[in-house]
């Protein structure tokens, strides 16, 4: 148990901005919510998972929506409130800890801010250790749970509360839903006990958002290391290549930001070339013609100077960027989290290898 | 308190058939969902109003959505146990009986199948004494009541619960839902209490369209009158118009069927000519150019052989109606109902005069 201000919000939110593997949607405006919620009512207190009773009901908080719809329209001080309200009054016990689904991108933030505004706790866990696009794409699908009870509730003071018969149900009418509230609702989702938490969901995964964070920060501290190596040291981090964006190709559809980066060498990769493909998130990135990495494993482009994460929606020809990759969950590696978010559901035809052995002979 | 089992049936839905004023779908679909249940559990117990006591939890149940794809996708047997449950879950305390909402067209049905399946009583009132098309036009919301809590089912098992901050939040919400459901779907809505009821509902609605379609049913077994003295009697229905149709204009817009049927004179009134225009239910009938009733008051017309009702998507070229007025509900005629469901609200360039007014020189 500790707490977390505003110092330690500032490192998460960079930290998630890396977890967020290139989609996530910026934590900006995220941070910008949780730190005025903690302002006005103090830092809030970070739960290890361990410390959560087995039968205490948690439940992770998120937004749902198009990230840029929140930057217009933000999220009010009221929305936790009711969040609270409807969840412990349909379950007929009041809530325990709330805690973050997605540790990267914005849904890393916004549980801060709801525990700060209820003077609720926050647990150190998430169920993914990083961001993906699809609701059922967590851990605790693995282990069985639910997105429903899934509760909804808009700036205005609309709310409802859902159970449907399948994730995908739950996914159709939460987004009807959504886009009739302006395309962006704050949810919790997921609602389960300590013990299913504990068992199924990716522990200190707030913290490791924050040591990234403050890695990133202090990349230039070092005497003895080049800011690189101390980056990828920190991170524990894959060097993949680093290269200069040569072209980005981008495609809406369904819902989904589909596109493609290429990149032309730079420094040690100097006459090679290597694109990034990615689904809201990057799903694989290739270097003449050898896959280096593929999802579930993160892959990330940092500025080669700053180290701060580019997410896919700030690639910019000519920019200069590391492409790095860090090891996913464990979890994600059984057969079962595969066939949720390994590449062929992607529609990437390979089969997936864990990231260190793609990058045995050296990347 | 009595029962009402499979005759009774038959004779509210032909009542509810009138009430439904041209519109509130057909009866037919939701008579079968209701026979259906009293077959298979028993018939179901009618409660006077006054029967109610003060602090019980009343919810009213209905389809949402459009009639013709409840002819399609049919009711299964749960969703009235979703509903009850989800809502007493919600309330905290279990619901004492269910009412209509409107007892004209499809929705004078669905209570009596809801009722049925759970056990529980069916209250003898409604919140609109015929028809209407939007959420709003009830009399609760002139006493102040919120058409949410509002729950929604689907036949498949997807539920949700909504509260809103305005009942036309509640209609775009639920709505979408409702569509993304696949057209048509259960609904409880405008939950009260006993007292609520009893101050501002239509009370014994039910025995009035039982006692409407009964005497439609027997409408020849008069000896000292003709059919047509003894429905106008029975129905207390002000007789507008007789014609054959020569002319119907529909145009669906928003969701609505708006339209208008045009009548040449046949009996009595040959050489006039009438038009009755609508918004799913009619609003206005005008003969020659005389405006004789409108929306609040019930428009009906009627085969003049059977007096059954006809419903604004059976109007054909060349079947002979009679057009009838009925009173409306007396709180309808205040400031507040004229307001929600008045001419003007539909866009009709008149004030409200009541039926019998407008009938005093002879219709």
């Amino acid at each position: 148990m500790r707490k977390i201000g505003i110092p330690e919000i500032e490192d998460i939110a960079l930290g998630a901005a890396l977890l967020g593997a290139g989609g996530g949607g910026d934590p900006y405006v995220g941070k910008l919510i949780a730190m005025g919620a903690v302002q006005e009512h103090g830092p809030v207190t970070l739960l290890d998972p361990e410390e959560v009773p087995d039968d205490a009901l948690i439940v992770p908080i998120a937004m749902m929506g198009a990230p840029t719809v929140l930057c217009e329209k933000g999220i009010g001080g009221e929305e936790y409130k009711v969040l609270y309200e409807t969840v412990s009054a349909f379950f007929g016990k009041p809530i325990y800890a709330f805690m973050p689904i997605e540790a990267g991108g914005v849904n890393s933030m916004l549980p801060i801010a709801a525990a700060a505004r209820l003077g609720l706790p926050m647990v150190d866990c998430d169920g993914m250790g990083r961001a993906f696009p699809e609701l059922q794409m967590v851990t605790f699908t693995i282990g069985g749970g639910s997105a429903t009870p899934m509760a909804l509730v808009d700036e205005k003071g609309n709310s409802c509360i859902f159970r449907t018969v399948t994730n995908q149900w739950t996914e159709e009418l939460a987004r009807a839903v959504t886009m009739s509230c302006g395309g962006s609702v704050s949810v919790s989702l997921y609602p389960m006990e300590g013990k299913f938490m504990k068992e199924y969901g990716v522990k200190n995964i707030v913290t490791r958002s924050e040591m990234l964070g403050a890695s990133i920060r202090k990349v230039k501290e070092s005497t003895d290391k080049t800011p690189e190596e101390a980056f990828l040291e920190s991170a524990e981090a894959f060097k993949l290549f680093k290269g200069k964006i040569s072209d980005v190709e981008r495609d809406v559809r369904n819902g989904f930001n589909f596109g493609k980066v290429v990149l032309d060498g730079i420094g040690d990769d100097k006459g090679k070339s290597a694109y990034v493909e990615f689904q809201n998130e990057n799903l694989t990135a290739v270097v003449d013609d050898d896959i280096l990495a593929t999802t579930p494993d993160l892959i990330c482009l940092v500025d080669t100077e700053t180290f701060i994460p580019v997410p896919t929606d700030a690639l910019k020809y000519g920019k200069r960027v590391l492409v790095v990759g860090l090891k996913c969950f464990p979890l994600w590696r059984t057969k079962e989290g595969l066939e949720l978010v390994g590449p062929r559901y992607f529609g990437v035809d390979t089969d997936y290898i864990p990231l260190e052995e793609r990058c045995k002979g050296g990347c």
